[in-house]
């Protein structure tokens, strides 16, 4: 189910688990400091991950780093360029980063329904005073890290009845209310179920076109 | 009009200008990455000039480390616990770093009169990719540092008619409309003036009064 470059990126994260600690240091002159504070960790690691992956010459490639500004993926993977998502949370919260914009993902979904596929590579970390640890790594499809919501279909982050992010499910946790989505299709239905809730109306013919135009290809 | 250990610890520091180099790195396992973000750096720098001072055994120390969690000052100063506050900004932009809550120093200068007559140390930074540069650091009172504006006979951030900080004016710039106070006094009389105007009364009979019990002391 997942692209077998991710599943040999994972596997290589899990065997170096125990290594992937660390922490920030800052410098002025000849005084260093070990940094405390949670802030841009989880971008930090994402960029780590970039390195580390070309150290070990997966076969990856950043758009961002090519000149592009797109807004997802944040990694081609293998020669024929499926989606990797790269995600990271602090392990001492519940995973609370945003999936997609909720909107954009409708739409982009709808257009290029191979979207819907993307590997998600999840990074678990602690930082105990300055010390940085990767305490887990997960390989994900989307409908394996999302559910419902007592609001809406899809859980999304939602503020005064806008609808912003499509949020995670608690996916690591057995006591969790709203279970994962059983499959793909139970994601895509409650995805545009949500749209057509919000919005009176939804992409699903428009991505079920699509998606029959791809499988023809 | 400065305490003479803040003299000391600011000629020292101007000493040193040329080798207040750094920056932050990150590293998870053996792979480590310069950092070129800008968030926190602020407190990093004030971190930094706190094992600094203890390094050249300047008399200083930092309440918040006794355990205290008073709002102010960042450092006592000398034998005589003068107040010392520590600030930041970056010089590729302008200061505009939060000098002080403004009611909650109109009470507290109105209590404790001496607060006016703290010592600030301002450290301005550059970061230019990850290269870090202490760039300027400068030693003055509140009245060198703030200003007039339109809108209030005392520079504030405002918002919707809020009133929230004490704002600095750019007294290193000779391009600003409006000049520092002239003296303490002017600082006052500016200070009380927006207090007036803002909430319909203000401390500075209280502050005077108290000002008179000190000076009998």
């Amino acid at each position: 189910m997942y692209h077998k470059e991710s599943v040999r990126i994972h596997k290589t994260l899990l065997v170096e688990l125990d290594s992937l600690k660390g922490e920030t240091t800052f410098r002025i002159g000849n005084i260093s400091i070990q940094v405390e504070g949670k802030d841009g960790i989880g971008g930090l690691i994402e960029e780590w991950f970039g390195i580390w992956a070309d150290k070990h010459r997966f076969n990856i490639t950043n758009p961002k780093k090519q000149g592009s500004s797109q807004e997802f993926p944040d990694y081609y993977i293998g020669k024929d360029q499926s989606l990797l998502e790269v995600k990271t949370f602090d392990f001492s919260a519940s995973a609370n980063f945003d999936l997609a914009n909720f909107e954009s993902y409708c739409e982009s979904v709808a257009h290029m329904p191979e979207r819907v596929d993307s590997d998600y590579l999840i990074f678990a970390y602690r930082l105990e005073k300055s010390a940085l640890k990767i305490e887990n790594v997960w390989l994900k499809k989307i409908w394996e890290i999302t559910c419902p919501s007592e609001r809406w279909a899809l859980k999304t982050q939602t503020k005064r009845d806008v609808i912003y992010n499509i949020r995670p499910a608690n996916w690591y946790s057995d006591k969790t209310k709203y279970k994962t989505f059983a499959s793909k299709q139970d994601f895509i239905n409650a995805l545009f179920k949500t749209q057509q809730d919000y919005t009176g109306s939804s992409y699903k013919t428009l991505y079920l076109e699509n998606l029959s135009k791809m499988n023809k290809q």
